[in-house]
């Protein structure tokens, strides 16, 4: 069998691991039964022991109650096994790492530990951070080459960072995988996206989930992805909401543009394709096509295909009334 | 009368309370007039007493300026009593309620004694906090069961939170309630408004103020909600402002909405009834109301009542130049 | 010549100040070749000399390699200088202003450093913080009197803080000027801007670069501004995007409008004159201008220059369907 212990400062509470001369555990003395000498000794058992079911079947059996609480200790089995000269291995772990929780304040200082644990092996692998206190690695995080962190960023699930990647402040990255060089700034809130090199995205700007940002990309304030692929070199730097949307190359998504992907029963999908430029305050009724090299008319409603190297309009001229006193 | 007094490590510049050989109360010390013995009394004057009136008019002609700095001491007063056989209370306070701030360092000190005694209450009564040391409870919070709390997390002035309440990072929590089972997501800003259950706010959301979100609602991200109720299960997802609005149940805001409640002049209201849906980048011009089950295409302006059932246009047909070349 | 010193708890690894019995520095003795007394002195040099060109010539030329490496030390230029009677002046620095970094742990040492020396050079000046711990100066912050600045916000570059001026929390403020009595709202990001006096920005809005608002101007929530200058009084209270643009005063623009700059090819300019009353979900394409006390209709696309006093349209009337059914 083999248990897994760790060194703790104060182990008062926890089953100590008594050793021989040689250095072989001998058996899991528990807090209540344990003589002061015991008491002082700081490697504990964390609670987790790997043993071959034959053996732990022949163990269970053999328990006795003769402890000061009078229960059957599955500790026991460490004595059980040595007596009988089975080989008892030990494990040591960061202490940080088996520690367990009786309330709220304690899950608290174990969350603390877990991001702090990963929060050094980060530093270790040289990221620059600027303030590791204020930053959480909840998952996997996997960095490139000169990587920099602002203050208050949170890392969940499984993130990759590219060579030179920058991360302001204020951010949240959730399950995504960042590019070379690429900046995500301050107030970003990013899930479950593939993000290529030399993009930026941000301040303020969420992509959602199953979000693709090809190479050169730009996403800026305001704006919501969800869904969607945004090609080499495109853009949406304001206040836009693209949903269900495939945008090609080199395209221009004016600030307030919409995707209408809902119609009160579907979602449904937008395609742009290459060097298309979108207007201001323009509302992409899907499903819906615009072709290549494509113009749409600021604050156009745009409800059927548009063909390449087309100009589409969908709203009023302006007219004027002179001279019109406001109430 | 009764004194408010507290235990601090370093008394320096603060009245010591001196007492008999049982325990009572009989006079103050200040700094300059005590003895070495008198200057290790960790026990101080927090500055707050409680007198009755007569005894207070009294004791006051009674003071005398023996004393170092030759001034009428106010804390003479309990010498007086003391003397005089009344019975002079005591009531230790926790010394963090009553220091003095000399200099807004010192502020700051008292302002975060503040908020880490109502953190520590919290986490006492089962919270969970991501980060306490990053979160301020500046009033009153109340708390369900299961409550969890992200980083950064700031409540100000009286807030309730239902059991099973999630709040996510960055977020500000002003004066409000919030249901059970209720997830309020990062980077939400939320004053003075009433939450129902299992609703969603967030992220990047404002609730500014008398906003009333019924249960199953759901505001999404940059969407800002004034002085509007929205009914049971409806929705605003995307960038979206509602002012002064009152939204039925089920009802769906399209992305980009926005209710035009101001004409420069006065605010109007604008109404939603049950199961309506509000096509993306449409403008509801108050005073409006949509009838149920009613249905605004995408990108309307919408300046009359709809009636129910209905579907209301207010856009212009698309047309497209073929073959334009762009200059 | 003249060296800068400081002194350090740990000094291992550094050059140490030796001096004589007058208090004069006779040289500086390296780590490698530092006796055990010489290991205890805490004064170490920086790095840093200044030196005429001409002794700095004749001293290098006197260098010898008489040490445990047998390297030519720069640093023996002090000896050098002081056994010919030359003056050799010490300077003593704060040693958080010359700490060198070897990795990026030590590069957030430094940082911080920096950081917190600014901070509590703030806070001596009177500045109050809520919780200065998570706040970053990273160059020059000047303030006038009564400034508050909430938890969780970074100063860049050079920044100008006037009387009773309020920063909201999770905010970040570079190379910008602010007026008396202006604050500066929760998650807000600033950047090359000039705000006046009594001006409301946030929350979530952002400055980008260029702005500036004049007195009693308001910038309110998911703004965004670029190059452009709001006048006196005037508003874009919720979701609009405001670049290149001038704006006179006491102007409101409405929720959701923008400014179209950029017509994929260049950027235009948006002149809105005083008094001027643009209605929500607007989009101003620029060139143009609106002309005082001009209102522009909500969800209208402006495209020619609006006169003087007029009302200007440029929408679909609305048509309603009555009994429709939705499938």
């Amino acid at each position: 069998m083999s248990i897994l212990t760790a060194d703790i400062d104060d182990p008062s509470g926890y089953g100590r691991i008594i050793r021989d001369k040689n250095d072989n555990p001998t058996l899991i003395r528990e807090q209540a039964d344990a003589t002061k000498a015991e008491k002082s000794i700081k490697e504990i058992f964390s609670g987790i022991m790997v043993i071959e079911n034959k053996h732990l079947k022949k163990g269970v059996n053999g328990l006795v109650r003769s402890n000061v609480k009078g229960e059957y200790y599955l500790t026991d089995l460490v004595e059980f096994s040595s007596q009988r000269k089975h080989n008892v291995g030990t494990v040591k772990a960061d202490v940080r790492e088996v520690l367990g929780a009786n309330n709220k304040e304690e899950l608290t200082e174990l969350y603390q530990s877990m991001t702090n644990l990963n929060l050094e092996a980060a530093s270790k692998k040289g990221v620059f951070f600027k303030d590791p206190s204020s930053c959480f690695i909840e998952g996997q995080l996997k960095t490139g080459k000169d990587v920099s962190i602002g203050n208050n960023v949170t890392f969940k699930g499984s993130v990759a960072l590219g060579d030179n990647v920058s991360i302001g402040s204020n951010t949240l990255i959730s399950n995504s995988k960042v590019g070379d060089n690429t900046f995500i700034k301050d107030f970003s809130s990013i899930e479950d996206s593939k993000i290529g090199s030399n993009v930026e995205v941000g301040p303020f700007a969420r992509l959602r989930q199953g979000v693709v940002l090809e190479n050169e990309a730009k996403i800026g304030n305001f704006v919501e992805v969800k869904k969607s692929k945004i090609g080499e070199g495109s853009k949406a730097n304001h206040h836009t909401y693209l949903g269900d949307a495939n945008i090609g190359k080199k395209s221009n998504i004016g600030a307030g543009t919409i995707t209408c992907n809902y119609d009160g029963n579907k979602k449904h999908k937008t395609k742009l394709d290459d060097n298309v430029f979108i207007g201001s305050n323009s509302s992409l009724v899907a499903p819906v096509r615009v072709g290549k090299k494509s113009y749409v008319a600021a604050g156009s409603v745009i409800t059927s295909d548009v063909p390449p190297n087309s100009l589409a309009f969908g709203r009023s001229k302006q007219s004027t009334k002179k001279n019109w006193k406001k109430k």
